[in-house]
Order: C-alpha cells, then structure tokens, then sequence
C-alpha cells in the first residue's frame, strides 16, 4: 500500500469535508447546499487557495457523482406524472434551447462582431439546462413530486440531449466549416436507438439481479451488480454520442417502482430489493455527488478573468439571454402563471454541458481568452443566481405549499 | 461531461459485476469470494484476457477498499478480548515476522547463492501477513468474534508494522550500503507516536461529528465526515512512514463500540449515530473492498513466469519457509493446539506489504526477473492455499463450533 502519490487521499479528505461543511453552513441559512459545494472547490481551487487542482481521479470521482445523482432521478421519476407532463416538458425544452442559440447569436454576431461559427458556439453555450444543479435544488426542498418540477426534469433532460446534438454539429461545423446533415441524422439515429434499448437493458438487468436475491438470498449482489449496471448504462450512453448522464438516468427509470414495460406488467422488481436499493444508493450519493459540485468549482479560476467594462456589459447581456430566454421557454406551458414562472426560473442554471462548449470553443481557437471567460462567468453566474431565484420565488408566490 | 478516456467506466463495471459474480460462485461453494474476486484479476488482467491493465485510478479505488474494510475492521475490534491477547498477538506477530526473515535469508545465502542484501530482501518478503486477506477470511465465516481470531488480526497488524519497519531499513540499506541506527529509530517513534495520537484524534472527531449528528439533526454529515476522517488517517499514518491501512484502522477502534479513553468514560459516540455508521460502511465496502483483491489478480501476470524445474524447487522451498515460520509462531501461545495451530495457520497469507517487498526488490536491481516471478508466486500461493487449509482445518477439528 506505501510508495508516492498519497496526496490524493489528503485531497479528497479535504474535498469531502470541507463540501459538506460549506453545504450544511449554507443550508442552515437557506441556500441550497449545492452552492456551498461550488464554494468549497473555488476555496480549495486556483479562484482562492490553489490547494487543489482538477485531475483525471477527482474527475472520474465527479463523474461517479452524477451518474449516482442522475440515477436517483431516474428511480423517483413517476411515470403517470410524466405521461400527463411530456408534451409539455417537450415545449419547454425545444423552445428553451433555440431561443438561447437565435439570442446568442444575435448577440455575438452584432454585438460583438465574432464570426458565425463563434457566434452559434455563444448561442449553444447557453442552450442546456444543467439538470444536476437544477434538480439537486427542487430534490433538497422536497419539491421533485410536483408536476412543475416533473416538467422541469423532464425538459432538462431534453434540452440537454438537444444541446448534445447541437455542439456535435457545430464543432464539425467548426472544424471542416460544412455542415454535415448525414452525420447529424446518424447521431440523432443512435441516440433515439439507446433511449429506447436502454431502459429495456437495464429492467431485465434488474430482474436478474431480483431473482439471484431471492433465488439464492444472497443480498450481497445488489450494491455491485447496480454500480456495474449505471456505470455500464453511462459508458453506453457515451459512446453513441449521448451525454452520461443519459444512460444513468434511463438506468434509474427502469427501477423505479411506476416503471412498466408495456405487455409485461407482472414483472417488478420486488420491494424488499427496491428498499435495499435506495438504502445502498444514499450514502454513496452523500460521499459522491458533492465531488461533482466541488469540481465545477474546482475547474473555475476566478483570477484569470481581466475585469474590463466592455467584458462586463457583453456579460450582462448574455446573462440577460440567458435569463430572458429560459423564462419564455416556461410561459408556453399549461398551468398557473406562477407555475410558469417558476419552470422558467428553474431551467436557467447552465452547467455541464455549457461548460463542454466552453472547453470546446477554446480548444478549438474559436474563443479567445476574454470570450472563454466571460462565457464562463455567465455559465458560473446563471448557477449560482437561479437557485436564489428560485427559493426566493417559492416562498414568495407560496407556490407548492399544499 | 463528455469527452475521451471514458473507458474507465466500463473497466470498473466489468470489475464490480465479475468480482461479485466469481465471489458469490465461489462463496456456493465453499470457497471464500475473496480468492473469487482475485481470481476475477487475473480474468481481466494481464494473466488470461489482458483487457484492463493496472492503473492509477483502479488503485486508488483499491486503496478505498482496503480502507474502508481496515476501518470495519476496527469498528468491530472487541478492547475487551484485546486487552486479554494484546502480549500473545505480540509473540505471534514479533516470532512469525523474524522467523521467516531468517530462514528465507539461509535459503537465499546459502541454497541459492544471493548476496545479503538479496537474502534479506527475500526473507522479508516473507515478514508479514495480508490482513486484508486473512480477516475478511474469517469475517465471511462469521469467526471474528473469537479470541484466536482477535489475536491473528492484533498480530497481523503488529507484523505489518514489523514488516514495514524491516522494509524502511533493508531498503536503506540496499541503496546506501549501510544501516543507520538512527533513522530506524526515528521511523520507530514517528509510528508509535502516530499509534497513540491517532485514535484520539478520531476520537474527537466522532464526538464533534455526533455532536453535529444530535445538535442540528443534521445527519447527512456523517458518510462525508467519516470517509474524510478515514482518507485522513491513512494519509497521516502514511506520512509518517505506516501502513495507510493503519491509520484506518486505528480510525475504526475509536468509533468501536467497545472503545474508551481511560478518564473520560462518560463521553461516547451514540448508539443510533453508530448504527448509521455501519448503514453506511457496508454499502460501501461491498462496492470498494472487492476492486483491491481484483487489484491483487490484475498486478500479477501468469504469462511472465518462466517456468523452469530449478525455480520450481527454489519456488517450494521458499513456500515451504513461508508455511513453516508462521505455523510455529502460532504454537507459542496460549490456547488449545488446535487453537495454536489455527493461529498460525491463518498468518499464512502474505499479501500487500510482501508484493511491496518484491516490487522495490526488482525496481532496486535486487532481484533479476526469475527471482522476481519465484517470489511474487510464494505470495500469491500462500494467498491461495491459506484460505482453503484454514477451512478445511475449521471443518476438520471443530473449531469455534460453539
């Protein structure tokens, strides 16, 4: 077990403490938790104390956070709700993510005077809900069983796998300047494929492992062979082309005590599994998904942004499409305008597949280094206001106070 | 999230699914899953399909494990029956660590015509026992409870620190070419120092931690808190020149039910807190303390052994040494012989330290690669047999049968 290297335990020890601590801090004065665990990786990272820096290990332990995350959604996911909500999650989405491409780009192109290819990576920067931060928020004020928030999982979700879709085009775009129908046809293609073998997969998965359990007794398997299964589910997704987090969550979905298979209703996992299952999931959940938020804070160097005014006012005004442009998204939707409002307000936080266009833009050269950052602030600002927005909203308009 | 390497996923989803599925087939019949997950490394590895290679990540995950299962462990160390076996765990420990030195080093100097330094680095291969392998031997036959049991995993522990200890020296000695007192001195003070300061710090801890637990209602801290804690330790206990898996288990004792700090008798970490606890621990370790024996079985290559009838006699001898010298420490103490017989039984396995011993062995010049491949397989067989011969010798003599 000796030899070099042993840092990383120190590392992760400091992450989990301190992710916890800041959550429970900011909890107690009623900010969600998941700030206090962005704040604790811009303390621990290059923004502040520069004890910390974003590795391949603490990345793959993020990961393994969210895919826990995104499971949990999937295993808590009603689906009555969401037969009553899909049409109306799919408004919500599509127009929610066009709109920030169309403003964005408007912004950029006239604006800023950038090039149509940058002009469109703005745009796309903004398209995506971040449905970790988003739904963390609604699940810690136990709010995930309304229908408003069924809508909102379920248009993050989407809008999530448009955004996908959308930088796969543009960075070819980008890279050989055509654009290439075909092969936007052929993801789109193996996308749809996986939504639909997915679930399937991961019910006879989970059948299986029901009966070895009460076949053989032996309990043992569940924590293993359900980790294997996510993890599996979050490769597959990957690799067609679909964010990971996609094939965790189709994974949850098909535990979930609602899920059916049409023709084969007699067949469900048990609840006794169900039960162990939710027992094994949350405490890895508590060590795990934090390391995701505390790495979101880690990857952000505040000290590299060069605060000029002109940065700032293009910052206000992306943070404004940003804004504005989810807000609309809500206001198609059926129900009180306050339930308008607040589904709004909820799929603006920008995250992780905002920060891959990011990341792509400048690799590629289509951003420079003022453009990266302050695409960065309104990806990092949307974050952090919306969850504010949000409590302040609920408890204001006494919205879900049945 | 998306973006390269994303293969590491999969490698730990084939892992977590085949190290069950070849525990449990081998736990049906009769043999521990331990020897089913490492089989499951040498599945996966190098050995037989050459699909997942060794790497940073699958052993920090492995680390994780062996932590997670020292830290149960001590959790369920019983002080009681400690204090009553704490000198004959000593003689075990101290006699099973020097005689296989010595008789590997004859072996070596005069059977196989080695210089010293070589002699000795193969008689300290030999020094100490695999405590992950041993204890969870006895955990999965449910044996813990029992005096013999307490006093192999006091003298594993003891003779892990020895082995250590002979390692830091030998190591010194090999690269400078001389011994110093000295060093061997300050090694010895900063583990001692480290053995009495750490349980009180996580002592501390797990009242500070329950205080939160009782004061705020706030139990989500705990998974965090208690993996920090742990991570801590073991990064501490390797700093100062200990095995990591000390510092987690020193960890686990003070949060044993049974642990006390003489004066302040009154001041205990709550029932209900530590109930939580083992809630927590056990999901944990069934996802974690498999990826280390997989670990184990992924570090050896079967393929590399070049198999000659002169290694194959050294390669009996040196097992032959390495079952002797740990079978007549145990008839040194006190107890049943057939007590005496399964202490010494169970000190068999050799695991980590001993492939650490081997591993700066070849990286030092010490052994040349067939002395390399003859040592890594005295360890892996005494890996193997052990558990079966402690089975059969529970099954033949009736031990622990009350």
């Amino acid at each position: 077990m000796k030899g070099g290297g042993h840092e990383i335990l120190l590392i992760i020890a400091l992450i989990l403490f301190l992710a916890r601590l800041f959550g429970s801090i900011f909890s107690r004065f009623g900010v969600p938790s998941v700030i206090g665990e962005i704040v604790a990786g811009l303390v621990l990272g290059p923004s502040l104390l520069g004890i910390v820096e974003p590795n391949e290990v603490l990345k793959l332990l993020s990961e393994i956070g969210i895919i826990l995350l995104l499971f949990h959604i999937g295993l808590e996911v009603d689906f009555d709700i969401l037969k009553k909500t899909g049409i109306q999650a799919f408004i919500v989405a599509v127009i929610g993510a066009f709109l920030p491409v169309i403003l964005g780009y408007g912004v950029g192109r006239y604006f800023m005077g950038l090039s149509d290819v940058a002009s469109l990576f703005v745009g796309g920067t903004l398209a995506a809900t971040s449905i970790g931060i988003t739904v963390r928020i609604l699940q810690e004020m136990g709010k995930m069983k309304y229908r408003a928030s069924q809508i909102i999982l379920a248009a993050a979700i989407v809008d999530d796998i448009l955004g996908v879709l959308l930088l796969t085009m543009l960075y070819e775009f980008a890279q050989n300047g055509t654009f290439q129908a075909f092969s936007a046809a052929r993801y789109s293609m193996y996308v749809f494929t996986f939504l639909i073998a997915a679930p399937f997969v991961a019910y006879v998965a989970a059948m299986a492992m029901d009966f070895v359990v009460k076949r053989y007794g032996d309990h043992r398997v569940i924590a293993p062979f359900l980790l294997s299964l996510m993890f599996f589910l979050a490769y597959a997704a990957e690799k067609v082309g679909a964010p990971e987090i996609l094939g965790a969550f189709t994974g949850g979905l098909a535990f979930s005590r609602r899920f059916r298979i049409p023709f084969v209703r007699n067949f469900r996992v048990s609840s006794l599994t169900l039960d162990r299952i939710e027992g094994i999931i949350e405490p890895l959940m508590l060590v795990f998904t934090p390391m995701f938020f505390v790495y979101v804070g880690l990857e952000i160097n505040l000290r590299e942004i060069d605060f000029t005014w002109n940065l700032f006012w293009i910052f206000l005004l992306l943070s404004l499409v940003a804004f504005v442009s989810k807000g609309i998204a809500g206001i198609f939707v059926k129900g009180s305008m306050a339930e308008r409002f607040f589904i709004g307000l909820a799929m603006i936080p920008r995250g992780e597949v905002g920060l891959i266009f990011v990341e792509l833009g400048r690799m590629s050269g289509i951003f420079d280094a003022s453009l990266y950052a302050v695409m960065i602030g309104v990806v990092v600002f949307t974050t952090f206001i919306a969850p504010f927005m949000m409590r302040f909203y609920i408890n204001r308009t006494g919205l879900f106070a049945d």
